[in-house]
């Protein structure tokens, strides 16, 4: 079947990293999708070509984003532009023309969102925009579809991972906002002109997306509260730690008899919640539907590629959409049925992680030293080694080891050796030790 | 539009759940499917109708469950029985009346998914089974869609309730494994026969999944590595604190050059992770994608309500599936365009919410008692107060407090009282407090 042709509008940061990742996982994406997807045309007005993987397949490159637009070869409109403007008019025009539009711009759906929609609806085409909240977590589908049962009592969210990690290194180093403010500049966390991330605007824009998709309502950000983190002192980071609370940037929509909350602001939370314990860039949102309870989506909140995970997940929905009947939309094991691979799984001999052992050995001079040397034998390397104290008139002591990542295979050997010996007693404690590092 | 008519099959604690569901929330369903759901009828062979609240909403409830299959009038077959049969035979035979199948049960789709998927393809009919993982974590739709732009790498889950229950109450509490599983038993946690959960074999059937949904593989149940976690020792537990470790029984799905890796067993994760602090009968799923990085995904992973939410969600993906076109199967703001309401935002007076408040007060007698009555004129209860030792020469001291929930105005107004004091200088510092507790 032919490919989804898309036209992409913008080459910055998510531009570029839609490129990457619609380049490096073409095979993976067309074999979920059913279809490929071919980036016929985009436009920038400037680029670094050479940061961009994958900028050799886009069919053609020019600085009109009206044009790309009109193409009538063009049937998504990818906006990855930002700002009120041209790309409001970008996106009434593509859906005008009956093209499906995903954006990653949460200043647009929140501020000309209810405008779009339903300009969307007259000419029944789709607008993606999974990507203008919370980076690549899949918070909006998951509002939207995996929680569609659940009357929303509220969300809670940490959406945006500048403020966040400003927080982080207050709280864990004891520095001033000014300091650190100055540290996510350099590091390019922060933009020149912080304003939106700090005083909170960014945020309001998320929260008035997540408001409207929890409580059915329409969008309005100017009725969203919103106070910044300029003013969080270093003292009072302290002095909420001291009484069991960290301080996080929080956006927080809340159903009441009332009417509904919405509003950004720095917010104690108790210090066991799972959501105080998201730290440095990374996003959360904690959501309490009446019939599921608290749920929480945690992730990269911002970035090239995390930002271009969820733009091309709106792209595959399209292209699902596009391609299949509705009822096999999504096919039941994510990828088509004709494109299961019957990789190998592994037997446990194959798989390689790392261990904590734990064994009695006697308390004697040269008996961890031969231990050791066993697993040094099977090219296994001990990370932390821990003699524990003898019991009351006890000849073998506790031994406690955590090794590096090996076969299971390997490791078996070695442990039947080291049960072989008489200077150990009994057998070998061996539990398996991931990192589960990014 | 005339509702979908839906058979349940089942109304044990799963099925009761989701007729409650169905029931609390049909308006706000009915407002995002754009159509109502109707239990048409319902087979069980003993039930306790008084715990069921909604019960009278099911048109018909009978014993004979292939009846309800059976019936013309039923479009939609919810398979609550679980087990592999009459469940099997049962879902087979809704498929190929071309019936769209919703199921909870993990164990048929991990064993038998690779039939029952084929069979729905040739009808082309929807098998959904979001709630066979993590209860009510809407994990499928964000591996089967959220992330289909990622290469996945791996995937690791706390996905049994009863062992993350029983290994947390092993670590904070220092008891032994066959005390704690006890008690879990007792308090409803764990089944009389708890072998399915504390031998991982439960695990093991959602891992299976969501190996499938992320690798592009088939199911393989047989090839999945299982082992429980009763044979833990309190010691070890205590070790590995000592090493920064807690111990979890995690799912494990990786990929590797060699082939794939599915395994269920403890595990010693670096204390600081998140999903290291994944406590109590909460399940999460940590994926990592290679362009979104790590997600997480938290949440309740069993009872009646938090499966039964996903159960609903499955049902309102067919309905949305079989009364709208294609491109308008998801309204863009969750709800059906007709049905979002002008619910009133509330202004910042209007919000309920606790505080931390600081202020430099004259360190002298009467000073503390002054504040905390004007705080109290205007219903404002102080939860926590602590008065800071004065800096070297200082005349004020700082004082913290934490209040209670209260309505922004009132405090608005006691804080012009307080900061108009001549006993205190300048203005008091005031944050927002949320316990965010479920």
């Amino acid at each position: 079947m032919e490919p989804v042709k898309i036209g992409l509008l913008g080459l910055g940061t998510v531009g570029g990293g839609t490129v990457t990742v619609l380049t490096r996982n073409a095979g993976e994406i067309e074999r979920r999708a059913g279809r490929g997807i071919e980036i016929a045309r985009a436009a920038a007005r400037e680029y670094r070509a050479e940061s961009i993987r994958g900028i050799e397949r886009i069919g053609q490159i020019g600085d009109d984003a009206f044009a790309v637009v009109e193409d009538p070869e063009i049937q998504v409109i990818v906006e990855l532009i930002g700002g009120y403007s041209p790309a409001k008019e970008l996106v009434l025009r593509a859906i005008a023309l009956g093209k499906h539009v995903v954006t990653a711009n949460k200043a647009l759906i929140a501020r000309h969102g209810n405008e779009i929609f339903a300009a969307a609806r007259d000419q029944g085409v789709m607008v993606g925009f999974e990507a203008a909240v919370a980076g690549g977590i899949p918070i909006i589908k998951a509002l939207r579809e995996g929680l569609a049962a659940n009357h929303i009592e509220w969300i809670a969210g940490i959406i945006n991972g500048t403020g966040n990690f400003i927080l982080t290194e207050m709280r864990d180093k004891g520095r001033d906002f000014a300091d650190v403010l100055k540290e996510a500049q350099q590091r390019g966390y922060a933009e020149a002109d912080p304003t939106f991330d700090v005083e909170g605007i960014d945020a309001a824009h998320k929260l008035t997306i997540l408001g409207s998709l929890a409580f059915g309502i329409p969008l309005q950000f100017e009725r969203c509260y919103t106070e910044g983190i300029s003013g969080i002192q270093a003292q009072d980071v302290a002095y909420a730690a001291e009484l069991g609370y960290r301080i996080k940037h929080l956006g927080i929509a809340r159903r009441c008899p009332e009417g509904i909350e919405l509003r950004v602001h720095p917010t104690l939370i108790p210090h066991r919640r799972l959501i105080a314990n998201v730290d440095g860039v990374m996003n959360a949102v904690l959501v309490k539907g009446d019939a599921v309870g608290p749920t929480l989506y945690y992730g990269a909140g911002a970035g090239a590629l995390p930002t271009a995970s969820a733009v091309v997940a709106d792209l595959v929905d399209v292209v699902r959409a596009l391609t299949t009947d509705p009822t096999n939309r999504v096919p039941h094991l994510a990828f088509q049925p004709d494109e299961l691979h019957d990789t190998a799984v592994l037997t446990m001999d194959q798989v390689e992680t790392a261990y904590y052992l734990r064994l009695m050995a006697l308390d004697e001079p040269g008996v961890m030293a031969r231990i050791a040397s066993i697993l040094g034998d099977h090219g296994i390397s001990i990370e932390a080694i821990q003699q524990k104290e003898p019991g009351e008139g006890e000849t073998h002591v506790p031994l406690v080891m955590l090794t590096r990542r090996v076969r299971e295979g390997r490791m078996n050997d070695a442990l039947a050796q080291i049960e072989a010996l008489e200077t150990v007693q009994g057998s070998v404690v061996r539990i398996r030790l991931e990192t589960l590092a990014g």
